[in-house]
This record gives C-alpha cells, sequence and structure tokens, in this order.
C-alpha cells in the first residue's frame, strides 16, 4: 500500500506538537475568560448568499453538497465559514433578543480557505477571536482594550516577542484627504501595496488612482513611514503640515491607544501608520502584529473597529475585535523549532506491572493517583522492567511506579535515577511534572521594540 | 430584514448554554487526560474514496468544491469526515513511524452527517472518542479500560446517571453458530431490529435470512432479553444450552469486564446481550450508554473493539475505542432543562465606573484581581450605579466592585446586597463564585441499575 501522504494546506500535529497547541489554546481561552469574554461557538456553514456579500474573498470558499443530493435539499447554498466575524454577525442578529450589550464574546473554532497553500497560509486553520458589539453606539474605550487583551495574549504564550502594531482608519483617510486626495480609499490601497512593491511604485499610484499631487504622493508615504512606541507619532504627523477634522479624530483615538498601552504594557503596542488592512468595513483603530524576528510570516494576530458589524431594519451593531491566527502561529513555533513540549503525553507516572496477576494491584496504584489529579497509564504489559521504563521514556513519562511482591511502594525519576519509597495515597510529582510544559527552546529575541524606546 | 431562522440540525448555544457545552468538553478532556491520553485533532476532511470503503455510511458525507473551481483541483475528491476512527486510521498509518505503541489517544472534534434532522441527531455535532491501538496484537485488558473510563467521565458529568451496557460479538456470533445459524452476520442484523419492529419480526428474519430452525431463533431472542449488572449473564446463557467454541471466549471476556466494572465502578457498566451495534468492523466487545430515564434519545456513548482498525502491507493495528455524542448528551441536558449554568458569562466581578475620569482607577483594580486569576470586567460605562448593577445581574456576575472618590474600595454580591470593604490585592470570591458552575437542576434519577442491583 502507497504511503499516506499529508494533504497540503491542511496541518495536522504529532501528540508532542499537538501539546504546543493545546496550550496556546488554553492560554488565549483563559486569558480571553479573566476578561470576561464569554465563548461560544457558531456553526461551522453559513448561507452562500450571507459570505458572499463581501465581494473579494467569494472565490475562496469551500462549498458543500451532499454526495447523493436530489433537487433541492434544505442545506444547499451552504459554505464553509471563511472567518469568525461573518458568522458572529449572523449570530449577534439572529440572537438580539437573548444578548446583553455590549457583547462580548470569544470565539476559537477552524475556518477554511480555499487558497493556495504557503508558509503560514492554510486551506484548513484555527482562529481565537474576541469581539465587543454594542447596539447603535459602542464606546472608544473598547478599542484599547482589545489591543491590550492580545497584549496579555502574547505575554503569556510560550513565544518569540510580539508587537501589536496599531493605525487608525480615520487618521489614515483624513490625512489622505487633507493632503489632496480625490479617492481615500484608493490611496488607502495603495498603501497597503507598500511592502509588496515599494515606494516609488506607490507613489505612481497615489497619483493615478488616488488624484494626489506628487507633492500630497511624498507626504502620505512619508506619514506610513512614521512609527512609535510612544505618542510621538502626533508631533510626526504634524509636522507634515496637513489638515484635516478627520485627521484630528483619528491622532487623538489612535494616542489614547498608544498612551494607555505604554502605561499598562510598556512596548507590547506600537503606533505604524502604514497599517491600511485590506478590508474596507473598518472605520476606525486597525491592528496587525508582528513577531519579532519573524515578521516575514504576516500578521499573526489581526483586526479592527466597524462601525457597521450588523444591521437589522430596527438597529445597526458597531463592533471592535481582534483575530489572532493560531495555526499560523503554532505552525511557526514549531517549524522554526522555537518551542518543546516536555513529553508527548499527558501522563505524570506509568504504573509498572509486575506480572499479569498483579495488575490489579497497579490499577490500584493509578486509581488512587488520579483521585488525586495526576495523570497516571498502567503499563501495557508485564514486560521485563527495562521495557517499562523505556515505554515511559519514548513518551518523556518523567516517573514510573513499582510495586514489590511483598506490597512495598517506590517511584523512580526515570531522569535522574533516583527511586523512592512512596505512598500512593500521598505522593505528588513536583507541581512542574504534574502536566506537560511548553517552554521556548531559545531565548527570547530581543524585542525591537524596547530597542526603540531607548533610543528614542 | 426578515427574521434569520437557525439552520435545522446546525445547533448553536446562546452564552449560558455554550458554558454548560463547555463543562461538558472541559469535564471529558480532565477524565481522559487523567487517564494518559494523549489528545489529536486531525483535519476535518478526507479523501472521498477513504471513506466510502465502508459502505453504507457514503450518502451521508458533505462533498466539497471551491466556489470557482476550475479542472482538476488538489483538493477534489475531499468530503467532510462523518466520525473520527475513519480519520484516525488514516492518521495511524501515516504517522505510525513516529508513534509508541499502543497509542492512546483521545480526539474532540465536530463531524458531520448530511441526515434528516431528528431529535438528538445533528447535520453538524461534536464526538470525544478515545481509541487505544496497537501493533499486531492489543492486550484484552483495554477493551475492560475504555469503558471504565467512560463510566469515569458521566460520574464526573453533570448529567443523569448513565448505563453502559456492553455486549461481545464472539459471544453473539458463537452462540448464534452454536444455535444453528447457517449465516451469523444476518443473526446480529436481525437482532440489532428488535427495539424497531419486535420479537416476533424478528424471529421471522432469523428464520428466513440467518437460516436458524424456529427453536433456534427462540433461543437467540432469549439471549438478547438477558441483562445484568454481574456476571450471571453467563449462567443464564449456559442455561440456554447452546455451545460453541467461539461462544466461550466471548462469555469469558464479557464477563471479564463486567467483573472488573463492578469492582471500580459498581453499577456504571452493565452486560446486555441484545447489544449488537450497526457497524461491521467490531470482533470483540461493544458498548452502548443510556441516560437512564432519556432512553429514547438513544446511544450517548458508543464503540467497540476491532481487529484491524487499518492495515497497510507490513501491520495491522487493532484498537478499541468508544465515543462520547457530546452534541446529543448536550442538547439532552439544555432541551430537557436538566443543567443550569449558575452564569451566562466567565466573569465573577464588574468594577463599576464612577465617572469617565474614574475609569483608570477601575481598569486598575481589574488588574489586580485578573492578575490572581479572579475574571474581571469594567463597566462599559458610568451609568448610574443601578444601572451598572443590572449589567451585572442580567449576566448572573455574583460580585460588584465600588471604588468611592475618596478611594476607599468596596465590594457588594448582589445576590445578598451585602457590601464590604476590600483590598484589589487581596480579596477573593468564594471558591464557588470564581468560575461559572453547572449544576443538575433536579435530583438525579433513581438509577435503574442500582435498582437492577439490589433486586438481584
Amino acid at each position: 500500500m502507497a504511503k499516506i501522504a499529508p494533504l497540503s494546506g491542511f496541518p495536522e500535529w504529532l501528540p508532542a506538537e499537538r501539546i504546543v497547541e493545546q496550550q496556546v489554546l488554553d492560554t488565549v481561552r483563559g486569558v480571553f475568560e479573566l476578561h470576561g469574554f464569554a465563548g461560544i461557538e457558531t456553526r461551522a456553514v453559513e448561507p452562500l448568499e450571507q459570505m458572499l456579500r463581501k465581494g473579494e474573498i467569494d472565490k475562496e470558499v469551500y462549498v458543500l453538497r451532499r454526495l447523493h443530493a436530489e433537487g433541492d435539499e434544505p442545506d444547499a447554498g451552504l459554505g464553509l465559514h471563511f472567518d469568525l466575524t461573518v458568522p458572529f454577525a449572523r449570530y449577534v442578529l439572529q440572537n438580539a433578543g437573548h444578548l446583553e450589550f455590549p457583547f462580548r464574546r470569544y470565539q476559537i473554532q477552524k475556518v477554511w480557505r480555499g487558497e493556495r497553500p504557503q508558509e503560514g497560509r492554510f486551506r484548513e486553520f484555527t482562529q481565537a477571536d474576541i469581539d465587543i458589539v454594542d447596539r447603535d453606539a459602542l464606546a472608544f474605550h473598547h478599542e484599547v482594550e482589545v489591543a491590550l487583551v492580545m497584549a496579555e495574549v502574547f505575554r503569556a504564550l510560550p513565544c518569540p516577542p510580539a508587537v501589536i502594531l496599531v493605525n487608525n482608519r480615520k487618521l489614515a483617510e483624513g490625512f489622505f484627504l487633507g493632503a489632496g486626495a480625490a479617492d481615500a480609499a484608493a490611496a488607502l490601497r495603495a498603501i497597503d501595496k507598500l511592502d509588496k512593491i515599494g515606494a516609488a511604485k506607490v507613489a505612481a499610484l497615489l497619483e493615478s488612482d488616488a488624484g494626489l499631487s506628487a507633492e500630497g504622493a511624498q507626504k502620505c508615504l512619508a506619514l506610513a513611514s512614521i512609527r512609535s512606541a510612544d505618542v510621538s507619532f502626533v508631533e510626526q504627523v504634524r509636522a507634515l503640515g496637513v489638515e484635516h477634522p478627520l485627521l484630528d479624530e483619528g491622532l487623538e483615538e489612535l494616542a489614547a491607544v498608544i498612551a494607555a498601552a505604554q502605561a499598562r504594557m510598556p512596548g507590547a503596542v506600537v503606533a505604524d501608520l502604514k497599517i491600511a488592512r485590506g478590508l474596507d468595513y473598518y472605520t476606525g483603530t486597525v491592528y496587525e502584529t508582528q513577531l519579532v524576528g519573524y515578521e516575514s510570516v504576516g500578521s499573526v494576530c489581526s483586526g479592527g473597529r466597524y462601525d457597521a458589524l450588523a444591521s437589522d431594519g430596527k438597529a445597526t451593531y458597531p463592533g471592535v475585535g481582534i483575530s489572532l491566527g493560531v495555526s499560523r502561529l503554532v505552525s511557526v513555533l514549531l517549524g522554526k523549532g522555537l518551542v518543546r513540549a516536555s513529553r508527548s503525553v499527558p501522563t505524570a507516572v506509568l504504573v509498572a506491572v509486575s506480572s499479569d496477576e498483579g495488575r490489579t494491584a497497579s490499577e490500584d496504584v493509578a486509581a488512587a493517583l488520579r483521585a488525586r489529579g495526576i495523570s497516571t497509564e498502567v503499563a501495557p504489559a508485564a514486560a521485563k522492567f527495562g521495557k517499562q521504563i523505556r515505554h515511559a521514556d519514548r513518551r518523556g513519562i518523567p516517573f514510573v511506579w513499582f510495586v514489590a511482591d511483598d506490597g512495598t511502594h517506590s517511584v523512580k525519576d526515570i531522569r535522574s535515577g533516583e527511586q523512592l519509597d512512596a505512598d500512593p495515597a500521598s505522593w505528588a510529582p513536583p507541581a512542574d511534572d504534574l502536566r506537560p510544559t511548553v517552554t521556548l527552546v531559545a531565548g527570547p529575541v530581543s524585542a525591537g521594540t524596547d530597542s526603540e524606546e531607548s533610543t528614542s
């Protein structure tokens, strides 16, 4: 039989790798819940018509049909969701009467996109989103809040330093208009291409598509080059001499985000005025996130403020949300060898079996340890002890328990070889060995933001 | 805009309901990990050819295509998995060189079936599976083990008593052959229909399809009526006077399962000799699970032993597995009103905001509480305190924190109205209030197995 090949774009992990992913998921959920976000899940499918309202992503959707579909089926016209925002908007409208607003929710689920797989880009991947949505009006302070929650997530994760880059749509749009743009959206799209096509070509686009003068285009490029970990960006923007009421509003909002972040999480959040975000429903703060030293994989956490996440005949629901790309992050951590799980199983103790008749005694030990929350396995067979110890060792299980023929108990730390008498009713492993741990293999890369701070 | 209707067969939960589901998932995972099962996830899709090898389920599969697929696509011929066993078998073959055997894994994921939705039967639902798979030979004691692990899961869950019903394929097949069946598989299929079509029609099938005499058919029906929470079933089977070597083997195995269960988890596992399980790859112990008082929803946890979960040119992988229907279980708990979550959010404390200028002081309190693991939100607006308290109350948040203008702190239990001075650096809620809890609303229904035991 031919070897089974993995399916490109559909990542799967071996058990020790899954422990890394699980730790990421648990950490993310823990921080979200500490901040009072309620977990929800939505179904994997949405009606196509609902998903295709945002034109540009339509070609990426996977459509479902039943293998033996006959005629009009109630599940015809369904596709797999390509993000968690569209389903959340539908959930809010569908359940508005049962939700309290502002509604703070987190959602950690798989999404699917029929894209060409490449580094950090998958056809099936996990996202972890938080959104805060309100009815009719949403307080600005939530735009500060979601960035700080994600900054706290990155501090808690076993990963290289992350920098959340923040910009503001009002700031950008106001600046473009103040600099003379006829089409601010076209200017935004041009700036969005800066990393891909370079300044010269963007300048040409700013003139041809956004209707800017050569001087105006240069000012927009100068704006996009501004980056600061404190509110000094405000003076830098002012120095460009562009005026517009929307620019004032955007500067004030972005300064509020950066000042609050500097106070609570110094260095974690940085103003970066070239951040554009492709999706055009953002209307205020926008976020992207770089892993320091691994910028080439792209943003691992993005989002923004939208004035109309959803709306029905009666109400509009503004929101702000940010989405962590769990699969992309985990694929960097594993693919670059940045982290290591201490073992490939949850098991802390393997109870050896001395003979087939002795299995019950070993199971008694396991039951006593589990009753106190210690993950325990009984050896699969009464093999030679050396083989049983190797069965533990190959999976990183730190302790092997022995029940002697005379009924005495001992436990061996198979890393040090130390073996001590022990009582199944009271023995416990050191706290660090109770569960698998995930550690950064290399020390953290020196954070770019820190050095920027020290030179400013 | 028309009201958005839910999609039949694709269940979604409101936040308080999701807390119930999440608690079920956390409990299940916790017990699995205590027993040393390693968590894995597989992709949602499998090649159709792989899934359709087991003929009878083909019509239930959802096939994928990209909305704008052009010609031969690498992801053509993919369908959504309809269970977690087929993907697990593929995962084992694909990664055999990287796994330690026996390999103990749990897997908690969504699966999809294009079936007609009905009570407890969905098109998208979550399963929680454990399997133990070995290379070439799998020790019998694992067939005892997986039943006990699931019995422990049900003890830990907030749900009515569950009874795991166990039978053995060797026992059944040996009995049918010993009773004169020409086609033991046909006899099994006939017995499988007992609950649906009744004894008379099953007897007719046993004669017409399985080639049994009238007397042999009656013996098979007598076998199917045997149920016991102890090993007394062995004598009852013997009393029917049927002999076959395979029957002896099956009786011995089933007696071992029941004896071990009776010793460790009295009443949780019962021998029920009419359990057949439709899927024909089972070869030893088979399991189904009834919720006492809610038998009509069908089995909430099923599985069995299979001699060849997977095989490649070099090796065969026998296994034993059991799968908990999380969505079915949760839909019973919620649909019948059996459980209640103490609140709809993770939040234990809402910090009130006295004025816009006071928000920072309230955020300081929240940060101090969160640093000690207490889920905390800051009120969305500096509204009247009565309104802020109602915002907490409507979501079941037990405590509201106040920062007075003079900088003193107090915390109010809004259930009792008691308000006390408190220090954000040291105050903690009672342990029961730290996280949302899920409790059975009605006392547990008296367990059928207990009364059976007491009368036997």
